[in-house]
């Protein structure tokens, strides 16, 4: 697929600025040595201006990049409650609107990072700790995570917010009664569990921990999917997750008084 | 830390749109079914329009909003052979120019998604694992994604590319002999390591596999830091991952013919 010529290897320029004892690890704080020097060839405009840093690119510069601030909304629920709907809904209403945006769910974490982890209560456990440290990289990106898992544990859902910066865990309860679930049984899976083929399915017989202190609660027996989403989209909005103005302080945005 | 007052609970409207059994799953192609009909009061500019999608959004989207590509650049090399120093001057680089990275490393990703992997082999090769598959979430968020391990096996390496797209996966093999690596000894591991101190150290008592095809080998003995950046930058814009054209097509912009 690759041929040979995709290959590049530099070994003919004169050492300029080669890598010493304290070179070798990004710290805390920028730091420029110099600039790009004049090559006997000149460099294409995209490659100049280059300067050695020591310390790594902070979040608040991708921030101010995407004009956004980092979080990610949590949802948790009862498998049929709703979840993947309304995330899948207001992500497109977000990039529609220029923001940058992941959505964490079953089908692209389960058969990727966490395809090594089964149902057992301790791989449940590691397979929230997994997607709420991924959540965390990508909130350190700037990007607006969409996190969509039953997640029935509030131990496991505590110690990621636990993990992520104050403000940026935005836990959404999609607040379902068991019976709506049960009646859409979008995959068939409530019929299976209590037929007694599906045993520790959430809500038959495991339990699901409602959360005590989520920041949204969305009833979708109630309400519309669209609705849902609108008012996600006006949370993010009314506590500074869609724009980014460089303050004065040096922080990217108040973070809104509730 | 939060107040009673940040929680949003949402059960006053009627029901417009209730989750049916094809609703619960984001599938294949977008589809809109309405558009929010106003409410009582008029809803905020940011959440007028919401409307709802079956499918997921597309990776496209996401790079022609970052007018760039997502890949992933994986450097691989001896401890001490300048991969997170380079990584780290590129990502600024790539930032200033108003592109969105993610630099992944031992210090986010050894104390976080990988806090509980040691360094048997199986063990390393589910670190890669697991590094690999957040990339791979991160290119599909269009992010370019710079991933700085010395990862000493080509097999391990060699399965991430598998699970990207064909030209997502950009290898930088830094190709720095083993002597100058063990005279810079940045943390003092070779040291320890020569000691017998610390078993199973890459290129000591645990073998180093070089890439065999790697797409991209530096020889940072050879070259400063700012020159490997600079190479690496005009690789990728060469490449077309620094910018996202709206092709004829739909794809997102040719993937460069070497």
């Amino acid at each position: 697929m690759r041929s040979s010529s995709s290959w590049i290897k530099l070994t003919s320029r004169v050492p300029r600025h080669p890598l010493s004892v304290r070179s070798t690890r990004c710290l805390a704080s920028p730091h420029r040595v110099h600039s790009l020097a004049p090559t006997a060839t000149e460099p294409k405009a995209c490659s100049k201006n280059i300067t050695w840093h020591e310390g790594a690119v902070q979040r608040r510069d991708k921030e101010q990049l995407l004009n956004q601030r980092g979080c990610v909304l949590w949802f948790t629920g009862l498998s049929g409650s709703g979840k993947s709907t309304v995330a899948c809904t207001l992500e497109h209403a977000l990039v529609q609107r220029g923001h940058l945006t992941t959505l964490l769910d079953g089908d692209n974490v389960r058969h990727g990072l966490n395809s090594n982890l089964g149902f057992s209560q301790q791989d449940r456990e590691e397979n929230i700790r997994r997607i709420g440290e991924v959540s965390k990289l990508l909130v350190e990106s700037g990007l607006i995570t969409l996190a969509s898992f039953i997640s029935p544990y509030e131990q496991d859902r505590n110690r990621v917010r636990s993990r992520l910066e104050p403000g940026d865990f935005i836990e959404v309860y999609m607040k379902t009664p068991l019976a709506v679930c049960e009646q859409r049984d979008p995959k068939g899976l409530y019929k299976l569990a209590r037929a007694g083929k599906l045993k520790g399915f959430t809500g038959i017989d495991d339990p699901y921990e409602p959360p005590s202190n989520a920041e949204v609660v969305l009833e979708s027996d109630k309400l519309s999917v669209e609705a849902m989403a609108a008012e996600l989209l006006i949370f993010l909005d009314s506590r500074g997750f869609l724009s980014c103005r460089p303050p004065a302080s040096g922080r990217c945005a108040q973070f809104g008084a509730s």
